[in-house]
């Protein structure tokens, strides 16, 4: 007998399975009704711009793109010559999932991984690297900049204390320091800080600014805080093939993403369904929690039979290797349902295991 | 006393100043209301290549994007090597408006600039070129591709000869035949054939098939009629960070697009719309038409006063030069008071400057 | 009846058939004879660069390479980013004859053609394109760069007055300017003036340093005239492949090559050389001089069958299309005997024809 | 008192340090006193490419060059695509100290490091690397190509069986095998078999055959043993900048190093003189000889005061991090003085240390 009740199984695979919030969609729908200038010189962008700076309570130079992959990239491109070093996580998407992006943006820089517990940036192993960087002076490439994930792909975060650590490595190396904020909504909300706080006011030199994870059709925006930085990113962007012509319809969707903190509400709802899928497994005999989530991914262990029931049924998750280990994204649209439903159908498939 | 009446001044200065057709914000809204596999395991996407497939009634290799800039650039890249030549025309959008986006996608290839009258390829001087496209051997980057512009950017249209004339040059040599479709759908409504007639059945080998001006947010698709040249095609549009996460979003719009003939329809009034304006011009003493629209596009010549004049009453188009030769390009939305409304102020201001 | 003498048909197709001085065969073989440090931390190359110091009568930054295209590419990529516009004559071996090499290590920016009477730039021409190279902003490439060649492709010296003309166009838009020196030294001789003044002092950023034409065996050098440009170069050299592990052999030779004015006397037996073959084609009905020619390099144009007969005896020289135009370069080994030849077999074979 | 003797103290920093082999001078000079076609159509590029086939036993394509550095970064840009991945040792050269060459030739590939004991690919974590490179499809870089270097950076030696091993991986996966052999010969004197037997018997597909080390000024060759993947190698040379305009002044090296079996005696002499070295090493209390060399490089360890006193005496090596750990390279104009002397040294400042 299946365990499966009326609702649909919940698919905790990617955060990006959620559709998009109902204030993207009116913002959207909005902005097609009406003609507009192409190529961001449009009301929409300039709001978008606006509440940017509203959020980070500073003047900062926003380029509105419409993938991750994108922001990161050419915010990299920016810190980063051809034949310089980018120090970064192991597990980094920049590293581990973005087909060499980074890479062909750059010209050629060279990724230096760091790595460090629960997926995060150890600073003493940072320190080391950049001091054995260049043994061989031009023969290696110079130290050029740190990127950082918050949320981190182990579904952690940096805490403040953290990314000063990491802040004053670069400064006093004179490395540029980027912050790779896919969710970064669930993090802010995880460490119920401003957006000032976690960011610029801490040494973020330039943040991947996520909104498509966390409610977005497809927006993100690179965010830069030193204007230095951000000469020449029009054209870096153009010449990517990420100036939108009709800009107006990714504009609008960061605007509907923060009003009206739409954005935080989401990610503290994606965030309360994580902690509520990681006590509801640590209460289940036969499942392991591999790590206490602290914003919106869980990784547990499970027996591979109840994987392969739970797979069955229409749940939705990734393995990570062979062990049992799993992956459980939990997506802002997340309900009590999704959650209890995965707990009770892998409780019931641990029980007929057992 | 203005001419201005009672409607707002039609903006003609780019096809992108249009909203979108009702069927793709349809489209968009009801694949927003749904969870979905990311990176295009969706059904949208699979949708959208079904009805291109019926579309160009053969097997196809679809990968959508955002731009069209992308399209282009990623189509070029995997039709030609780093150290190839790809021709084109002056006048093309690769050449003059994507800031290098072809250098940059396919690392570092020539655009050698093929002439011919009306913003079209002249094929006896593609053939010239590629003859002595070589006189020192590896000095000399190797002929790799061809790219056409359809709808061109002069706002002609190729003739099946004149494709077919294009191609076989282009097979004789071992050149890929690449077209840039932007407004395929304007150039499919003049040439009043079926879009199997207008590309693979001509020898195009790679379309960027375009949308977003054609009544989409941003959505395009790089096209393959050939399985062996969308190899890895993936992979690169990846690393260029143009698979987008929640694709449904892209394709969803292909997908309204597409439905019903919606673009066709749509091509087909911003046509009318195009004609009507020439025809309209025409009958104006001290208007001058440079050359007799094929699609959606005019090029007209009036007198700087009557420009000034226009633009101060908020019309939209393009300065060409600073003879007075505008571009008008007409969106699928126009209306007939956008037409009349542009001509009877033309008229007025004509009249006053005279 | 063959008009060949006694001597070897003289080659005249390039100045890269001569060997090498004996002075640069000296300064290598006495550098084989001793050990040294690698990558340039040895005397030969300080050697060389304070000769150059000596020559050039300024501070500046000498980086020895192998060959000339990547003295080129590598000064271009230093001035010029990925996105920016480089101008240059269309004649100019960095757009015809390096496989896009500039391309390849700006990382995709674009030559902007040129042209002008005689292989030399029209400063009208640069000015203008300059004034319209960024209609569409972000859309067009930035200019960053204009590269002249001194001598010329056409044989031609850019006079004091020119180069005077073209680097304040690159002032006041603050574009770099490079010069191709890969015959710095015939064009030297031509002017007769100090490399000083043919250089720095009318405001050359960057000089591609040439030796190999002139008498060295694989020995360039990317000067830099200020300090700024040179920053990371040793890092783009290095990464390009360009830095030499045994680097004394490459400096030995420019050492060599500057000892005693070897450079500047080779240069002018290569010049007046031509000028005698020039000369004496004067004399000879039949025979049509293209242009007379500055320095070491002359077009001339004669029947077809006499070139058919001048390469059956083995006579080297470059068809410049079908028409009969021919480049010879006159290298520095020329004697006489070479010119005489020529010129007799020459006047023979028309003489045969009519 | 100073351990000196009359003889100038050793240089073991690099092989790069000795000077020229008698007969590649003499092939040098000779070819100096010539005249002969540009690029490669000279006699001295076709024998070198004879001598090659001879020594190989085997058709092959081979394209000489002046560094090794570019060696194997052209060659690892001819068998991996922009957006592919290569394994190498994270101590090769490819990795450690070429600036990012690689990444720059190929256009942004990744550099996947496997690591093993003595400076060696390990076949098991080759072969896990591979099956676990892409969990995620087109977001991760597919396996294109392994890098093997022939002495390892270690001063060990892959034996058949390691190379069989490695090969079969490859082949199975469809990877290309480059080796990097900048210190072929001393790997080839060691190995004691043909050249054959050590490369495209083995599966070797892609070699760079290094000759500066060995005793050239600056001549290595790319060459393939399979005609597929040399196509177009021309051209990427040529655009690197790396194709020689008098190229017989390299070709020249390369068959003066290859005549009369000069290439391997020299290799023979400097790996006697490590041999001799580590033997001594062995018998010095308080000298760790940290590995038994396979070729011509020496890791020991001594103390940091004897190091200081004999880098004050002017002998030459490189420390290897802090600890005292030594690398001596010994090139082929070693002399038993050489060794004798840096003994004689060593013992006499580790007598007066304890």
């Amino acid at each position: 007998m299946s365990t499966k009740g009326t609702n649909t199984p919940a698919n905790f695979a990617s955060d990006n399975v959620a559709g998009a919030l109902p204030q993207v969609i009116a913002a959207v729908t909005e902005a097609a009704s009406a003609g507009a200038m192409p190529y961001g010189n449009d009301p929409w962008t300039e709001r978008a711009s606006v509440r940017l700076r509203d959020v980070f309570e500073c003047d900062l130079w926003a380029f509105p793109v419409a993938t991750g992959t994108a922001a990161n990239a050419l915010a990299l491109s920016a810190v980063c010559p051809p034949f310089g070093t980018v120090f970064c996580h192991p597990a980094s998407h920049a590293n581990t999932d973005e087909c060499g992006a980074p890479e062909f943006y750059t010209g050629g820089a060279k990724l230096s991984l760091i790595d460090g517990p629960d997926g995060k940036i150890d600073p003493a192993a940072l320190q080391t690297a950049i001091e054995s960087a260049r043994p061989h002076g031009v023969h290696n490439m110079p130290p050029a900049a740190v990127t950082i994930t918050q949320e981190s792909e182990a579904g952690t975060v940096y805490s403040a204390d953290h990314v000063d650590a990491i802040a004053a490595i670069a400064r006093q190396n004179q490395l540029a320091l980027h912050m790779d904020g896919a969710r970064f909504a669930n993090a802010l909300a995880a460490l119920d800080v401003s957006a000032a706080d976690a960011t610029w006011r801490r040494g973020v030199d330039v943040l991947s600014f996520g909104a498509t994870k966390g409610g977005a059709m497809a927006a993100e925006a690179v965010v830069f805080f030193r204007e230095d930085l951000a000469a020449n990113f029009g054209e870096r962007r153009k010449r990517g093939g990420h100036l939108l012509s009709k800009m107006r319809f990714v504009s609008a969707q960061l605007d509907g993403y923060l009003s009206d903190e739409a954005w935080l509400r989401a990610a503290r709802a994606a965030n309360a369904g994580a902690a509520n899928l990681a006590t509801g497994l640590g209460t289940i005999d036969g499942a392991e929690l591999v790590r206490v989530p602290e914003a919106n991914i869980v990784f547990a262990k499970l027996p591979l039979p109840v994987l392969d029931a739970l797979e069955a049924d229409g749940f939705g998750f990734y393995r990570v290797g062979d062990d049992g280990t799993i992956r459980l994204v939990v997506p802002w649209s997340v309900t009590d349902a999704d959650v209890d439903g995965f707990l009770a159908a892998t409780r019931g498939y641990i029980l007929a295991e057992s």
